[in-house]
């Protein structure tokens, strides 16, 4: 039913996008502006950090009004930690934005993503908005994507079509994150968009729902952000009655597949990592608890770098499923590591084919199943290796 | 009113101990006894996994009776994941221990740390047993605190004496655990024990405030292992009456000082690490609110790699505040990084002194001041740097 289609927001009709630097990094294009041609509804997801960033701060709140006319988006800078003086120059380019294309400055949403404690450099930037509204284009979903990056290696973005009652939809996206790897800018940063009609709290349930089962079963490397947030504009340009019914079912799943692809980008993305490994936890009473259990595989230190060293150290696994806390039937449990059983009914299964096992163990994909056979709940979650790598950029990223 | 000694669990009347090698370590002492001249009362605190190793889930039961003759520690083998046999194992070595003591089984305690998901090697232990009973003397002491270690650089233990109400009484202890570094065997092990005369509720309640402000406020690597203990006997030696009023006041604050120094010591152990932070939250609504804050900085990737590249990067400590999620004022946020203001009243510090800021984060030992200027509680977290050695180690630790 769904369709992967090669491109991003590019092939969502009402959009036009632009790029330019400002000399915010220290090379290469550092501010982005998405533009709707006409008003569109939109929902936001952020970061539950307590201390959120100013762009994050102000675009919750331009978001009431759920309509948005544009996103600006600079890299190099989180505008976090800056006090009322940063919520001011978050404001500043808002009001910036909105005077150009003449609409209210709650129509312009913000992200921002970078050094925490610095204040934005606001001249360049505001000097810089005119051209770059001018200059949106249907061409500038590209250079858009490129201009979000930091430690990112690469532009990650999705798109992928469907089709219920006759109509055809689309649905478009771009985001910023980088793995395991990824100084004070662990940010995680996406843009999406349909041409399908939806209201404003549609998208936001919508949104909540797939984030929930995507971006939020990537582990990074455990850091919550001051500047995560997730945009989805819906334009209204397939000229569709607005989504419900089975129609709504389409989309929800089409939304999710999306997400799925643009998380799973981040994951590879991470320049330190050299291992990817999906935890799943099956047969749970809930899915809250296959969650819990699979994240607290995911966010084990020494399960991480186990798995960079390709060593099948299932023990840790088990260690970390313990951990989670979550009553389990210790009799009932199974664990197959990269697709062999090691330990079953709460037991290790003798004769282990050791060679077999630590030959699987070193693929560039490792899967861990963790099989409590209590229910029928499942959950999965990725996540990459701890790297050498991963210590030495980390530990050598200036202030 | 409280004063250190040089020693162990040796100071403490009533305890002979010894120890000796059965081979379950490639290398060293591998079995530890510790006896009571006459049962002592006793309590627990163990592991909150839902995993919990077999020697956790026979102590347990043995607990109940509140009476301990001897503990029987092993080394190289966590008897984890081993399933009822597992537990078969445990309760045979128990019931050796009993019967050449002439005790019953539940009076004998266990104690595990090594690989999980491989059964103990049983013969060689219970034939070393009558050895070790026979063996037992004031002297053993030193010997046990060895054998307990596995990839623990040194032993330790700490004693403490204090007065009061005219009586003298005693505090002696015996830990293992390293650091950052420790592949499947992050386990923490402690053995304590007071001359002072307390029956088994008491010290349960003693026990779980001190573990609670000590060793709970250290974060190895986060991971929580299936086979963490601490024991408390007391032997009633000193012939005092049984601890009540003042006296109970007095004996906390020793355990408390007893448990901090073990701790640290073991904080101080990483193989792997480099430098060592403690994290302080002050001015809090609560201790739990300060905890949960002072934790997540403790355990945040990106300032533990920042701390071991010497980096005072602040903007990860005020990253890893607000993914505590607790409710904080930001305006009244201040930090302090290694005794230099960077950050004040929820605005970063002008004019900071890099220079002197970058010398003192190359220091042994960095503090962080988390002001929240909220209320009048405080916790302080020890923690290690995350090294490149940690990760090589872990990785290439094989199964």
């Amino acid at each position: 039913m769904i369709r992967t289609l090669e491109g991003g927001l590019d092939l969502v009709e009402g959009l036009r996008a632009s790029a330019c630097r400002v000399g915010i990094k220290a090379q290469g294009l550092d501010l982005a502006l998405v533009v709707c041609d006409e008003a569109a509804s939109v929902a936001g997801v952020f970061t539950t950090s307590s201390l959120p960033a100013a762009p994050v701060v102000v675009s919750r709140k331009h978001l009431v009004q759920g309509r948005c006319r544009a996103v600006l988006i600079n890299s190099g800078n989180a505008n976090a930690g800056t006090g009322p003086p940063g919520e001011q120059d978050a404001r500043a380019c808002a009001q910036a934005v909105a005077e150009v294309l003449g609409c209210p400055a709650q129509e312009v949403l913000l992200m921002s993503t970078g050094l925490i404690g610095v204040r934005l450099p606001l001249e360049p930037i505001l000097e810089a908005i005119p051209g770059l509204v001018a200059s949106a284009s249907a061409e500038g979903f590209q250079a858009a994507a490129e201009a979000i990056l930091t430690t990112d290696t690469r532009p990650k973005t999705a798109a992928v079509e469907w089709s219920t009652g006759g109509q055809t939809f689309r649905l478009g996206g771009m985001a910023k994150g980088a793995g395991m790897i990824a100084p004070h800018m662990a940010t995680m940063l996406a843009v999406l968009a349909t041409d399908a009609r939806a209201d404003s709290p549609y998208l936001e349930d919508a949104l909540r729902r797939a984030v929930e089962r995507t971006f939020n079963r990537i582990t990074v490397d455990g850091d919550l952000s001051t500047n995560d947030s997730v945009f989805l504009l819906a334009t209204g340009k397939s000229q569709a009655p607005a989504l419900e019914g089975s129609a709504s079912q389409a989309f929800f799943e089409a939304l999710e597949e999306l997400c799925r692809s643009l998380a799973r980008q981040i994951v590879l993305d991470g320049e330190g990592s050299t291992r990817l490994a999906s935890i799943t936890v099956a047969r749970a009473e809930s899915e809250a608890q296959a969650l819990k259990i699979a994240q607290s595989v995911a966010r084990s230190l020494l399960f991480k770098t186990a798995l960079f060293g390709g060593d099948p150290n299932w023990g840790r696994v088990l260690a970390a499923v313990g951990a989670a806390r979550e009553t389990i039937d210790p009799e009932k449990l199974d664990i197959t590591y990269a697709g062999v059983p090691v330990f079953r009914s709460g037991r290790p299964v003798e004769d282990l084919p050791l060679d077999e096992l630590r030959q699987k163990a070193q693929a560039q994909e490792v899967s861990i199943l963790i099989d409590l056979q209590m229910g029928s709940a499942e959950a999965t979650v990725l996540t990459t290796d701890l790297s050498v790598e991963y210590v030495r950029f980390n530990a050598h990223y200036t202030t």
